[in-house]
C-alpha cells in the first residue's frame, strides 16, 4: 500500500553544539520518505533545482521512493540553515532561501491520485489544499504544520485541518493556534474542526493523541520519547516520526485506533534513531530489525498493570 | 504500615494567573502528609511557630497525621511567597522567611525511629542526614531535593543521596546536579552514588524512573501526567506525588520494582488532583475512589500492546 507525501526537499546547513553539516540532504518530505520507505513504497511530490545533487536522487530511488512527482526546475534548491543550542529544543533559523520552492505547486502524477495514505508535510496550507483537491478518496490523510502558517495563513490552515483525518502539530503550536495556555483546550478546538485525531508532538517528552473533543481523555494515548544518552541533531525528528507512523499503518493496512497507537510508537522509535545522527545519516542505514528492537523496549517503558481483555 | 516524613510546614502566599491565596497551609511535609494519609498513617516531623493556626493542627490530626514530632517553637512559622506565570512551570519566589525553621533540627520521637517508610522532603541535606542517623533499618527511604541545595550544600546532598533508596528530583535539577545537558548522563551519575532508583519529575510531562546505571533503559518506566484542562496552582505537586507514591507502597507493604511502578502512577494521580485546587484545597476532600478512577484511566493512556506473561 503506497504512501503519497507532499512537502519540501531541501539542502540543510545545521549546527549544533555537537557538530555541523553544510548543504546536506534535508526537507520535510525527505525525512518522511526515508523513514516511511522502510515500511512501504513512497511516492514523493516536491521540487528541487537543477543544482540538486544526483547522489540524493539516486539514494531516494534506492530506497524505493518514486520520484515521478519530483519536479526539477531551473534554479536553486530550497536551502535552510539553522542552529540549535544545548537544549536541542527549537531550531533558530539563520537563513531560508526558498529558491525554486517559492513558485512550487504540487502536480500529482495520475497514478498518485488514488493514494490511500497521504502525508501533507509542513508546507503552505494553500498547497496542502491543492493536494487535497487532486486526491480521490484517500483512506488516511495526515497534516503537519508549523507556527509560520499559524501566523500568516491561519484561514487556509484551518480549512486544511478541517479536511484531514489526523492533525499532527507541536505542543506549543497547538496552543498558539488556539490562542490558549491550555493544551487540552487547544486539542478540543482542533478536534472541533473535524479531524478524527490530533497528535501532539512534544519533542523530548514524546507524543500524545486525542480523538474525542467532547471527552479528550477518553481514548487518549501517551507515548514517551525513547531515552537517549546522546542527540546529535533534532532536525527532521517530527517528519521521521510521521514517516514511521504512516509507514507502519500502510504496511499493516490498518487505520483503527489501536493500530494508530502502535503506529505512534513506531514513529517514536524512528524519530529516536533520526536524531542520533546528523541530518538523515542515521536513517540511511536504519533497519527494521533495529526498529523492532526499540519497539519491544517501548512495550516495557510504560507497563505497570495488564489490561484485562 | 506507618510513614515518617521530615520536612517543612509553612504558610504559603501564592499567586497564579487564576487566583491567589495568602498565608495558606503549605510546606513540603504538609502536602506529603495530606496525600500519604489517604493510604496509611503518617508521622510528621517538622517545626511551626506559636502563630501557627490551630485549625491546621486539627485538620492534620483529623487526617490521621501523628504530630508528636511537630515542634511548636516560640516565634513565627516559616513563610513562603511565590508567583507563577501562565506556563505554570517554575515558581518565582518572591519572599522566604525561614523564621523558626532557621534553627530546626529534626528530633524523632522514639516510636518513629523504627519507621519502615521514610520520606526526606526537600530540606537542608544536613537535616536529612540527621534523620538518617536516627532511624533504624528503614525498609524504604526516599529523598527529595531542590536546586538551592545543589548550589550550596552539594557535598551533604551527595552524602544523603548515597544513603537513600530512591532519589526523587526534578529533571532540570538532575541535570544541574550532574552538570550536564544530558538527562541520561545525570541519571547515571546519581545512580552511581548507590540509590536503587532515581525518579525524575517532569512536571506537566509526568515522571520517569531509572534503576540501573549500567543500562538505564533496562527497567526504566515512564508515567505521563494526567491531561488536565485546568491547573490552579502547581505548588506542592511534587510532594503530593511523593505522598501518593509512598502512601501506596506503605499500604501495599510491597517495595518491589513492579509495585514502585504502580506507586508512581498513584503519585501522578494524587499530584494531578493537588494542582487542580489552590494550596492543599483539593487534597482536603480527595477520596480513594477518585484516585482509583484516575488510576484506571492511566491504565489505558499508554496501552498499545499487551505484554505477554
Amino acid at each position: 500500500m503506497s504512501i503519497l507525501v507532499v512537502g519540501s526537499v531541501a539542502l540543510d546547513s545545521v549546527q549544533t553544539p555537537f557538530g555541523r553539516v553544510k548543504e546536506a540532504l534535508g526537507g520535510t518530505a525527505t525525512y518522511f520518505s526515508i523513514a516511511a520507505s522502510l515500511y512501504a513504497p513512497v511516492n514523493l511530490v516536491a521540487v528541487v533545482g537543477t543544482d540538486f545533487p544526483q547522489e540524493h536522487i539516486d539514494f531516494l530511488k534506492e530506497r524505493g521512493v518514486d520520484l515521478k512527482g519530483l519536479q526539477i526546475v531551473r534554479g536553486k534548491t530550497f536551502r535552510w540553515s539553522a542552529r540549535y543550542d544545548y537544549d536541542l529544543g527549537a531550531a533558530e533559523t539563520l537563513d531560508t532561501q526558498l529558491n525554486v520552492f517559492a513558485s512550487f505547486h504540487p502536480n500529482l502524477p495520475d497514478e498518485y491520485k488514488g493514494s490511500d495514505y497521504v502525508f501533507l508535510a509542513n508546507i503552505d496550507p494553500h498547497l496542502q489544499l491543492e493536494v487535497l483537491e487532486q486526491v480521490r478518496n484517500p483512506g488516511l490523510v495526515i497534516l503537519d504544520t508549523m507556527n509560520y502558517w499559524i501566523n500568516y495563513k491561519k484561514e487556509a490552515l484551518t480549512e486544511a485541518m478541517t479536511a484531514v483525518d489526523i492533525v499532527m502539530i507541536n505542543e506549543d503550536e497547538a496552543r498558539q493556534y488556539a490562542n490558549t495556555f491550555s493544551l487540552m483546550r487547544a486539542v478540543r478546538e482542533i478536534l472541533d474542526l473535524g479531524p478524527q485525531a490530533v497528535v501532539i508532538k512534544k519533542g523530548k517528552y514524546g507524543a500524545c493523541m486525542f480523538c474525542d473533543s467532547a471527552n479528550p481523555i477518553s481514548g487518549c494515548f501517551f507515548a514517551p520519547a525513547y531515552p537517549l544518552e546522546k542527540i546529535s541533531d533534532p532536525t527532521g525528528a517530527g517528519d521521521s516520526f510521521a514517516g514511521g507512523l504512516m509507514g507502519y499503518l500502510a504496511r499493516e493496512r490498518d487505520i483503527s485506533g489501536e493500530a494508530i497507537k502502535r503506529a505512534i510508537i513506531h514513529g517514536s522509535v524512528v524519530g529516536s534513531f533520526a536524531v542520533e545522527g546528523f541530518g538523515v545519516d542515521r536513517l540511511r542505514n536504519l533497519t527494521l530489525e533495529e526498529i523492532e528492537g526499540r519497539y519491544q523496549e517501548f512495550r516495557h517503558f510504560t507497563h505497570f498493570e495488564p489490561l484485562e481483555a
